[in-house]
């Protein structure tokens, strides 16, 4: 459980840093900002809570989570006046939020009992779900469906994967480590190489 | 129960189908067009088991929803480039998810006891929320709120009607049969001969 | 209690009349339009039911909203033919829906016992939700991330925490009226003389 928390406090940090850049050239207003980072960073956790019947929901139990996306969203509020901030960086804190809710939806699903295909679904899903959103919210293609965006939703998968694979059978430091690197490195490598899964192609 | 289970996993086939096809022109990845038809087949159902609190989600409980949806966007994937489908076959197969999720939306909910008005609107959201998610996702109006769409929400409310008056009148078979077939055959006829109802017209 | 039903219903219909206004100009049909105000009319409250789990869902208990939204677009339907509705009767309704959903959804949230902060947080959600969804439907920008639409999150966010700050102290028909007058009052003055908090400038 105390990995749990640590781990889903930085995650939201980074979700919500993300959700704040991507209001970048919209002139969106501060509190929109805000309300950007918090539906970026709690909003594949809160699909997990609801769909799984987790209760109740964890930013409900634990309000810190409402607080850390609101003051990362500030942060990045006034720093991106004075700091240039290249669009990798956005991407970067995607990738890492990407992989961080992986993993946290793999572990919660996991710990209310259901399959490991459910566990693993509900992994990919708090992984993609607040990108997905934020980008819908923004009007963009969300990144999971844009073909020059390379193995997003894969290396989720492969992710929660490992996580599902590995959690009896070694200890939790080793399992959470794995698990986050697996997703990250996949698709940082991809975005480096332009690796691909191949595209949707109807005569 | 038994035909609940088999109408659910044949409609989880045909939305998922529906969810594949709505990616052709849009270069979605292999894992992408999983992720589309995942949340086509099951989003309606989710929406309706988390509002109507029938716990577990039925995808949760059962994880063969997941597995029959990515065996059809595999499926497609695979054929869509050997065979040509016309634009005509998604809204067949969006046509059969509607006045499938429909009858099932409005059984489970009746399960539930909760009021035929609730019954009725809950059929109706089964039936066109995963079409309405799969439209948002890949930036298209969604059919529902498309003036060329003719009785779209209409048709699915007509057949979650009859299903509703007919349910503890007549034998399980007839009921399903005629509800699927009343929505079924008002969105092909409305196609067909372009029926709709008067558009809003505001000065 | 009979304030909180009486300022839902009326909620209700303000809502249903700005998701009904929200379809001119997209040529969607009669049914289409009854679908658009169900969902912002009740698209916020049942996000909030479902995050704090308040079973059963406000609709689902109670028929009664799903008609007043019907009967308000079909009101709407027929009277947009014939008087001409201003863009402002549009903002007009979206703030007062803005104000009364902000103040029913920290009145429930607090009724459930969780933190002011979260008691907050959800009344700004149930404020906006509605019209985000309305917005995303008809392919617009949400309101609430658009660089000229003054104080919106901001107005529902201080309607809120005025609600969680007088609740326990003052009796319920003074908190209602401050709370509901503070977010209604501020989105009008707002609009009037363009208020606006600084936008997000990434260099």
């Amino acid at each position: 459980v105390p990995i749990q928390y640590a781990v889903e406090h930085f995650a939201t940090a980074v979700a919500a840093t993300s959700g704040s850049l991507a209001a970048r050239g919209k002139q969106v207003d501060l509190f929109g900002v805000v309300v950007l980072a918090q539906v970026t960073a709690l909003g594949g956790g809160t699909l997990r809570d609801v769909i799984l019947d987790a209760r109740p929901v964890f930013w409900v139990a634990d309000p810190g989570y409402v607080i850390t996306a609101t003051l990362a969203a500030l942060f990045i509020f006034v720093v991106a006046r004075f700091l240039t901030m290249p669009r990798k960086f956005l991407l970067l804190a995607d990738a890492g939020g990407l992989a961080l809710f992986t993993a946290l939806g793999v572990n919660k699903a996991l710990a209310t009992g259901v399959s490991p295909v459910v566990a693993v679904a509900m992994g990919v899903m708090t992984g993609v779900a607040g990108g997905i959103i934020r980008d819908v919210l923004t009007q963009e293609i969300p990144l999971v469906f844009r073909h020059h965006i390379n193995l997003y939703a894969t290396a989720s998968l492969c992710g929660a994967t490992v996580f599902a694979l590995l959690q009896s059978r070694v200890d939790p430091g080793t399992v959470w480590s794995l698990a986050i690197a697996t997703t990250l490195v996949l698709r940082l490598a991809a975005i480096q190489w332009e690796i691909r899964l191949p595209l949707f192609h109807a005569r």
